[in-house]
């Protein structure tokens, strides 16, 4: 594998991954939640790891979720990660959290740590009890020899998701090499429903525990936090970073003269998982890529991005190949920024198709030509300031009305 | 036609229209923007009528939406409304503005009336110029017997609505019987298109302007407001309503004992072409009412109603008989509003599927079939207060993706 050999070069390796850092594990089996698939998963560090996560807006957190907030709030750190597939024990009520507990307790046994220091996730159908019996026994059997693969790991994560997410980064701080590799799953319709994004992150960087909480929010504000795919904010999504500090470079703060580059490096972590996981929506055929500049800030630009990546008629137009600008015209007229309407540019790809509030003459032909990429970039020009934001998504086909119509039919 | 008889009594007219009140007539014809279909209507008052209106919040508002509040604002009347389908007028830039006033001096000329008592609007699609020639020519027969019809009108504001939308009230004021019509369009898609909502309201009620205005606010913020079909607002979106005395009640103000008699005939009418909209929405194949009760403020209640029924996977799994509580109760927990998801209950019809936190058991096929009727009723029940809301949209299906990917191909 290639190593990074100066400051300022961030090599990026699309096999790297989750134990391309130094003293990460990654392991993963069947234990019977689904009907045959992977369905249990783990991450474990040789030695506890500052741990920071960011957690779903929404008002029904899912039971692991509030057990791993809690157990990082003890200590700012874990040591190991537990992940079941085909149940997300949500909605739950108190035996959910009693589970959820029970699983965390069952994992630090088999390690030999103590309970706070495993964070639990789950991902799948909602409303159901775990089956604990199952995953009990999955617990004492994973540690084994057989079960230890990364490929596992990122499989065992996956629900209806029709690809493994994953990426790494190697970068330099103070002369040493310092890894940061991920892993994600994505929006996929479980039964009986709703779409759930989980990111793992790790990275053998030394760190301390705000600093780290403090980049991963900011990389997730332009990374995950830009991506739809229905605009369905699910009970279970999670993004956890653990740093575990063996590469041994001088601890990283935000004074650190190399700050930035650790931060360049998270970020295309959570950028390359947050695209893999748009490109991965349900029935998606295409990328879509909204790039805002020009506004008067960034919330600006981020909302105008949102507003037309989330809009299910820009969606249905990329699926047909159909240069449809005012589509894009009046979604980023609705996103409640007071744009301009006469500064506005719109472009598909190379293409102007609305200059200074009129539509720009384009040969429909080429245009056509152009959206029927794979990789769709949408770009809008505000003109009203420095700000800029890019937003991913994709397109909204009959596969997803088919998914989303027909599961439990 | 039945008359209302008493005061608190409101007659339902459904095959009532905007000539339902005394001194209105409309009519409509074939002016050529279209291939066929009727696309250039009016409705005119005997005198000068109280006019209010309320105008779509997007950014890009259309030429004929800023004449139309410009010549209303001069002294709070018109005398007629010519609308025209198959062309918006938006996104046309300043030659866009000069074709709406002098389609507006146009028909104030055949009517011999100040111009400001036109209000013009436009639907269909955006950033082509409109054809003058032919809507000069057509405004110069329009008013010629043959043209006059509310069939006509009611069918030339359409664009791809699959049928028109109306409906009458009767109520009893100060012992006269006033009416109130109405007739709107919904959201068709248009080449190259938006969804674009239109409604037209008529009265014969004496009423001050400024008391109007309040109503028609208050009343489509929980009507007009409260539809979705795909979340996206049009450049075009309007309401506009026309009072010109002539039932000879005393003038209608807050203060007067039958102002709530009033209000609520005006909200049956909106109400009423509001579900017709959301009905008729794209491939909708039904109508979907979320009904949000215990609330702690009207704007709770609203934003979870409006959270859920505009959610893809509820929308999705409507279409599909689904009866998928976890998209309920998922779009209720991002709807920004902190609900208490113990206290928090959902049925679909009579049937209850969520409680405290929980699931609840019910008879899957039962449930099923509640969902294959046309009309379906979500009720969610926050028991946190005393404040409702109603929310109307449709199922999304294959043919919404269809008619909105395959429109130019």
């Amino acid at each position: 594998m290639t190593q990074a050999t100066s400051t300022n070069e961030i090599v990026v390796l699309e096999d790297g991954s989750i134990t391309l850092p130094k003293g990460y594990k990654a392991g993963g089996m069947h234990c019977g939640i689904k009907r045959k698939r992977l369905d249990l998963g783990y991450i474990v560090s040789e030695i506890p790891a500052v741990a920071a996560g960011v957690y779903t807006t929404n008002i029904f957190q899912a039971a692991p979720l509030l057990v791993t907030q809690d157990s990082i709030a003890k200590e700012n750190k874990i040591q190991a990660i537990l992940v079941n597939s085909g149940n997300a024990n949500a909605c739950t009520g108190e035996q959910g959290l009693l589970d959820a507990y029970e699983m965390q307790k069952g994992f630090a046994s088999e390690l030999s740590i103590q309970d706070h220091l495993v964070g639990v996730t789950s991902t799948g159908v909602i409303g159901e009890l775990l089956p604990m019996g199952k995953i009990k026994t999955g617990i004492k059997q994973i540690l084994q020899k057989e079960c230890e693969s990364e490929e596992n790991f990122k499989q065992a994560i996956l629900t209806t998701d029709t690809c493994i997410k994953q990426i790494g980064v190697q970068i330099n701080i103070d002369g040493k090499t310092v890894s940061i590799g991920g892993a994600a799953k994505g929006s996929g319709m479980i039964h009986p429903n709703m779409a759930t994004m989980l990111g793992f992150v790790t990275t053998d960087a030394n760190i301390a525990h705000d600093d780290l909480l403090f980049a991963l929010r900011e990389v997730t504000n332009t990374t995950f936090n830009m991506i739809t795919v229905d605009g369905d904010t699910s009970t279970n999504d999670m993004v956890l970073v653990m740093a575990n500090g063996l590469a041994e470079n001088n601890q990283l703060t935000k004074d650190h003269p190399e700050w930035d580059v650790f931060k360049q490096g998270l970020k295309i972590v959570c950028e390359s998982l947050a695209k893999k996981i748009a490109r991965d929506g349900e029935g998606a055929t295409k990328l879509i890529e909204v790039q805002v500049d020009g506004a008067f800030s960034l919330n600006a630009a981020s909302a105008v991005g949102k507003s037309i990546i989330s809009s299910n008629l820009v969606k249905t137009a990329i699926y047909g190949t159909d240069p449809n600008w005012g589509r894009i015209v009046t979604a980023a007229g609705y996103s409640g920024v007071p744009i301009e309407p006469n500064l506005l540019k719109v472009s598909l790809g190379q293409y102007k198709v609305f200059e200074n509030g009129l539509p720009s003459p384009f040969v429909e032909e080429e245009v056509k030509g152009y959206l029927e990429n794979e990789n769709v970039v949408i770009h809008v020009e505000l003109n009203q300031g420095d700000y800029s934001a890019t937003a991913w998504g994709c397109d909204l086909t009959y596969d997803y009305v088919k998914i989303n119509a027909s599961y439990r039919t």
